[in-house]
C-alpha cells in the first residue's frame, strides 16, 4: 500500500492547485485522475469555448468600428478557429500538463479514485493511504434534464460542442445558463443555424434581469432564434438530425442539439459511505463537518462553480492542511462569486444581485449607469451596455456590482477589490479612472452619489 | 460690474467641473473662457489622439489573431478615421458644450480672464466680482523648446496633429513621451513615415523603464524610425518640407515636423502679481496658501498634468468652497497619479514607479510578471507586456502599479482601487479575477507573494 501525506481526487484546477501548494511546502502527494489531468476547464469548457467566441466578438468589433469596416471584406475563417482551439486544448492530449506535476514531485494515479474507510483511497485494485489528509475535487458534469426521447437522441453536452471537429449547419440549444447562451453565439459566429430554447427561467437567471434581456436582445440580433417561454417536451433523432416539439406544439429542427442544462456534482461514486458522510457540503476550510481529515474543494462541493473559486478554495484547504490557514468571510465567496459570462455584451458581476441582497435583507441603493456613457466609450463602439451598483448605505460600501457591455470582463477586478477590501466609498471615491478610459463608469458612480 | 459668488477662469474639464459642482450646490457661478468650452482634452488632446490610435490598434488585434485576420483585407480607410475624429471633436465647434452649461445656470463669459486685485476678474474691458472665490484653471499649451530656427519652421504642435484634415506623408516627432510617443504610434497607423527624435531622456521617461524600451521596441516593429540618444540641433523649413540636423551630424527630413516637448502652464498673464502671488503652486484642498478665496485647478497648479485629476482637484476646490472638504492624504495623487498611455503595448500605472519609491525611501518589494502569461492572455495575441507590482513589505500594501500590455487600459482601475484604498494585501488576497480572464495577472501576484 503506497502511503502519501495527502491524496488528491481530482486533477482538475482545483485538485491541480491544492496538490502543487501541499507539494511545494514539502508534503508529500499524490493526485488521482480518470480522465485528463487538467480537468474540465482545460479541455471542454472554459478555454475552447472563449477559443470559439473571441474571433466572432473580434470581428464584430471591426465591423462596426469607422475605418476599420472598410478592411474587413471576408468572413471568419472557421478552420482557423478551429486549429486554434486545437491548440489550446492540447488536441485533448494532457501530456502538457504532466511536466507540472512532475517538477512538484507529485505522483500522479490513473483511475477513478473513491473513498475506502477512514483516509484511504481505493483506484482500482490499489488503495492509497493519505496520513493527513484526503482532498475531493471531483467536479461536475452536464446534468441530463428528462424530457422524452433525450438520452437516446445522442445530444451534446459541452465536451462534444467545445471539441467538435466542424460546425453543424444547424443547432438546437437547451439551456439558457452560462453555457447555453455562450455557445448559442459562438456557433451563431462560425456559421450554424441556432435555436436557443433557455427554458422557463430565461436567459441568465441568476444575474440581474437586464443581463439577460440584454443578451436575448443581442443573440436575436447576431441571428439565434430564441424560443423564449416555451419548454422542450420531446426529443426524436431521425435520419436528417433532431426534431425537438416544445410545449407550445411547435417542432423545431436542426442538425444537432446541445443539452445545457445545468451540471451535476460527480458524488455519486466517491466513497462517501464508507466514511459515513452523506453530502460532500464543507465548512469555511473546505473541510467536511466532524472529519479532522476530509476536504472537498471545486464545483462538487456546490459553493461556487467557477474554475477560479476551485483554485481559491483549493488554496484555502491546502492552508488549513498545512496550519496556515487563510479563509476569509467576505460577500465576493459563495454565491457572490465574481463571475464572467462571455457573451456580447459580457456579464461582469460580484457580489449581490438585487434579488439577492433583498432575499439577505440588504438595505441597498441601486445605482444603474451607462456603461459606455463616458468619453471611453466612444471609441468602442459597443453594446450600451449597464453598470449596476449596489450600495449597502448603512455600512458605506459596495455590496454588488454587475457590469454588461463589449469587453468588460477586465473591468471586474477593480469591482471586487472594492466589495472584497470593503473599501469606504469615501476612500473609493479618490481612486480616480484615467481619462478617457471606459473606467470612467466609476467616476460617474461618485457623482450619482453625490460624492 | 457683474457680481457672481465664485468665477471660475478656464472651461477645461477641471473648470467645467467645479463649475457644475458649485452651481448644482446653488451658487451663482461665471466661467470665463478665451478658446473652447471643453478645453484641450475635448479638441486637441486627449480625444482627438484617441480616435486617431483606436482602429490601427484594432486592425492590428485583428489581423493577428486566427481565424480573424484571413477576414482582413485592406487597410484603413484614412478618411473614415479623420471623420470620426471630426464628429468626436465636434468640428473643433463648442456649441455641443453650451447647454451642459446653461442647464446648470452658468454664465459664459468669453474673453481672457485674469485677476485684478482681490476677488476680481478682468475680462477684455469688464471686471467681474467673485464674492466668495476665484478658480484659476488655464491649463498649459505646448512648450517649444529653443532649438535654432524652430519656431521659425512652422511646428506642429498637438493641435495641429490632432486635427490635420489630411496625413502627411512623412512626420518628424521632436519628444519622446505621452504626446510623442502616441502621436508617432497614431501616424504610422495612418500612413505616415514617422521619425521619432525622443530626446535624452528616452521615451517614457517618467515611467518604469521596461514601458519606454517595450514601447519603442513596438514602435520601431510598426515602423516609426526612432534615433536613440540623437538631439535636435537646428530645424529648417525648405520648399519640400523641413529638414532636422541632429547631435550625430545626420539630418532628416520630413514633410512636417510636430513639437511633443512637454507642456507650459498658462500663468503668465494671469494678473497674479495683482494679489501678491507669484506661482500656482496650491495646498491639498488647491487653495493657494494663505488665501482664503483664491484656488487653481488641473494642469496649471503642476501637480499631475491629467485631465482625470484635473476633474478630481476641481471636485476638492468646490468641496472646500462649500464647506463640504473632501481632501484626503493617499498615493494615488500627485506624481502618483492614475496614468495611461495608449501605444502598444499601452502603459498604464498608478503610485510609485521603483524610482520614486526608492527616492522616497521605501523599502519596496518589486513582483514583475507576465501581463498576459495566463490563460485570458491566450486569446488576445498581444504583445506580451509586464505588470509590475510594488509592495510595501512594513504595511502590507501596494504602493505602486504599472502595467504594459495591449489594452490594458482598464485593468489600471484595480490597481488604483488597491493603492487608494490601502487594501491589505491579505485581504486583497481573496479579490479573485474571473477564469480567463487577463486579469488572472492578479493571482499570479498573490503566488508570487506565497499568500
Amino acid at each position: 500500500m503506497r502511503s502519501f501525506d495527502v491524496v488528491v481526487i481530482g486533477a482538475g484546477p482545483g485538485g491541480e492547485v491544492a496538490a502543487g501548494r501541499l507539494a511545494e511546502a514539502g508534503l508529500d502527494v499524490a493526485i488521482v485522475e480518470a480522465d485528463k489531468v487538467g480537468g474540465e476547464c482545460s479541455y471542454y469548457a472554459c478555454m475552447p469555448s472563449k477559443a470559439l467566441l473571441r474571433p466572432g466578438e473580434l470581428l464584430a468589433e471591426a465591423r462596426r468600428t469607422p475605418g476599420v469596416a472598410a478592411a474587413v471584406t471576408g468572413d471568419l475563417d472557421v478552420a482557423a478557429v478551429l486549429r486554434r482551439r486545437d491548440e489550446l486544448i492540447g488536441g485533448l492530449d494532457d501530456a502538457g500538463q504532466l511536466p507540472w506535476l512532475a517538477e512538484r514531485g507529485i505522483t500522479l494515479v490513473r483511475g477513478w479514485g473513491r473513498l475506502a474507510g477512514e483516509k484511504r483511497v481505493r483506484v482500482g485494485d490499489e488503495i492509497l493511504e493519505a496520513r493527513r489528509a484526503v482532498i475531493l475535487a471531483g467536479g461536475t458534469r452536464a446534468a441530463l434534464p428528462a424530457i422524452d426521447g433525450l438520452a437516446d437522441a445522442e445530444p451534446w453536452t459541452n465536451r462534444a460542442a467545445v471539441t467538435t471537429p466542424v460546425i453543424p449547419e444547424s443547432l438546437i440549444v437547451l439551456g439558457g445558463g452560462v453555457v447555453g447562451s455562450e455557445l448559442s453565439q459562438a456557433f451563431t459566429s462560425l456559421g450554424a443555424r441556432v435555436t436557443l430554447i433557455p427554458g422557463e427561467r430565461g436567459l441568465l437567471p441568476r444575474e440581474e434581469p437586464f443581463a439577460g434581456e440584454q443578451v436575448a436582445q443581442s443573440l436575436t440580433e447576431q441571428g439565434v432564434d430564441i424560443r423564449i417561454g416555451a419548454r422542450a417536451q420531446a426529443v426524436r433523432r431521425t435520419g436528417l438530425g433532431v426534431d425537438v416539439t416544445l410545449s407550445d406544439g411547435v417542432t423545431v429542427t436542426a442538425a444537432e442539439i446541445l443539452v445545457a442544462a445545468g451540471r451535476t456534482p460527480q458524488a455519486a461514486d466517491l466513497g462517501l459511505d464508507t466514511v459515513g458522510v452523506d453530502s460532500p457540503r464543507v465548512d469555511e476550510n473546505m473541510r467536511v463537518p466532524g472529519s479532522s481529515w476530509l476536504y472537498v474543494v471545486g464545483d462538487l462541493n456546490g459553493k461556487a462553480l467557477f474554475t477560479h473559486m476551485a483554485k481559491y478554495q483549493a488554496a484555502i484547504a491546502a492552508g488549513d492542511i498545512l496550519g496556515e490557514p487563510m479563509a476569509a468571510e467576505h460577500l465576493a465567496d459563495g454565491p457572490g462569486s465574481p463571475r464572467v459570462i462571455f457573451t456580447e455584451p459580457q456579464v461582469a458581476a460580484v457580489g449581490h444581485t438585487t434579488a439577492t441582497a433583498a432575499a439577505a435583507g440588504l438595505d441597498v441603493r441601486v445605482i444603474d449607469l451607462p456603461t459606455d456613457g463616458n468619453a471611453g466609450g466612444a471609441f468602442t463602439g459597443g453594446p450600451r451596455g449597464t453598470a449596476r451598483f449596489l450600495v449597502d448605505t448603512d455600512r458605506d460600501v459596495l455590496v454588488g456590482v454587475t457590469l454588461t457591455g463589449s469587453n468588460v470582463a477586465d473591468f471586474l477586478q477593480a469591482a471586487t477589490v472594492a466589495v472584497v477590501g470593503e473599501v469606504p466609498l469615501r476612500r473609493l471615491r479618490h481612486a480616480i479612472p484615467a481619462f478617457p478610459t471606459r473606467s470612467e463608469v466609476w467616476l460617474y458612480l461618485f457623482n450619482a452619489l453625490g460624492i
